[in-house]
């Protein structure tokens, strides 16, 4: 199996529902470094995983839909704990819609599986990985 | 699959038996950066994989029993070379066990794999993973 | 001159006020990993420039003081923009005053000069040093 | 599963061949940071994955056959762009050959599947990884 | 003082003249991610050492002046070695000049000293720093 | 003033005197990553500050002196505690003095300051620096 990953980040305010947060109930922040792993079993004709500039681009464009902003403001997540790893499943669900959509060109149609990894800092983190296509 | 990892170290002495290890056959020692993978299928109810503050706690106070040690004198190593992915699986058993005992909480019941990493410099490093609850 | 440092993290929301900052002027969030170095041109008796145990501890208990929080709403920065460059600051005076408090030992009297560094992300971060004890 | 890498680096020339590449289609280089994960389900009788100091040796040897070089000039990869994808193909098929003529120790007959990584950059890499003896 | 970095890469072909140099004389390549560190001794009216944005985009388009390139054909740097050190050097005095001409606003007008630091691999790099506006 | 560093690391044991080191009075270890900076205001005629290569074989061979050890039993080190700090300015001493020798070439005569870090975890670390052939 090849892989390829790119690398972003984006930086947003929140607050957690539920005793277990603690103080993360209150209203905070975190920087979250991003990166999205794509697979498939074979090559593409130029020898690729994936466009890597045209990945990296496509990753921006969707975290830039999130940054800078207050997620608990954010219709689309309205009733959730936009916890690390739910947020690893809401990029990947994003990426997995622009693969299907063409945006990452036509030779993605051959990528397989994907990861969605997200640091919050450098001692944790959290990831989403699923098939694609299913 | 979703997944969470939570950072931690620990500080040790050790020598290794066998021609093998040439110069590491001395007393000499580690430090081991050791990142807990957490994985389960589907998030519990407050969005999460695990308790991340309570399984950063936990992994801490697991390595705390290793930490600032000679191994070759830990009577539960005795007879073992304490390599670096012999050392990923001693704390894949005590995290497991510390799982099934109840200490990261209820919701851990759901996780169903979980896999250890010690890198023991920026340049090596091992790990051991497995299915947990078998 | 000798150096020593210790590294934490916190989480806050925040937003700026100003047109150079564009979409930060929202409010969002970051995650900060803190360095704070020691120096001193002389080790003390121990032959330690701190006990670095104990200046995590300190460090940790005087980013609690931060770590989750809007410091939109922090008295102690009303009517600043809390850029990284202003908490390495910030920090960089909190931690000042705990030395001269006692807080690190009395060895920490031979401390001469600090710096203290915030990443706020892999690709940017921001610092503050001085001479202590001026 | 038990797990064990070592990493090393190279540095080289090439150019890409295709309208997908932009401005990589030029002459240019890139210096590649190389993780060789080696795994296998039981250790062997010292408690090792593999020996690490010969691990590292024989990638060491292996890169070295690359290393400085202008991968345009270098007949075995004629007519292929040597994306970082296609080499860490490349490099897994060496060190697959170098195990498999003994040059990791009789030991590593255990090792049943492996992984090369290699990052390009802080901010994108990619990896091959099979199974081993098919 | 404060200080603020931001950080982007390149990738370039280029070889050395001079037998010191030993296989490095061929033709090959690095990937060098760049810091550009800022300092000033005060922060301007909005508590910035620079605007960060604005610095890591003036950045970027430096470093597009030299990515995707082979240096040993780059006029102007007709018959220099083209070291880590030396690069560190040339992308100081193209910020440098960047500053005096003011792409980095009004504000970057209260910089005093510059650093630049270029990593070759994850075990080697260079640096250059120096006063501004002298 | 330009600078350039190289990266290798070396594997301990030691225990240390003195009630501040609580635990850590055990017998344990520690991997201590060493960066070495070489510093020098101009450029030697090659285009270097130092044969990079050489210093970091010379690095190399001179942690191997350590590597492997318990440093208790080092006579170099007796009566003294190895903290971190402690050994950055020891490999100082022996790197200052292999360049005195001549062991980084003749241009090494143009270094004027040396930076030793030692980071003995993600989380900590310590350095020692000064000018040279004082």
């Amino acid at each position: 199996m090849y892989s390829l990953f790119v690398r972003q980040h984006f930086m947003i305010a929140h607050s957690f529902t539920g005793e277990i947060f603690g103080p993360a109930q209150k209203l905070h922040g975190a920087t979250y470094v991003v990166d999205v792993e794509f697979r498939r079993p074979e090559l593409d004709g130029d020898g690729l995983v994936v466009d890597i500039g045209l990945a990296s681009e496509v990753l921006g464009g969707l975290l830039g839909e999130l940054n800078y902003r207050n997620l608990d403001e954010a219709p689309e997540f309205a009733g959730r704990n936009t916890t690390t790893e739910f947020l690893a499943k809401a990029i990947f669900d994003r990426m997995a819609a622009a693969i299907e959509r063409g945006a990452l060109g036509a030779g993605a149609s051959g990528l397989t599986e994907m990861k969605v990894t997200l640091k919050e800092s450098h001692v944790a983190g959290a990831s989403y990985e699923a098939a694609l296509g299913a």
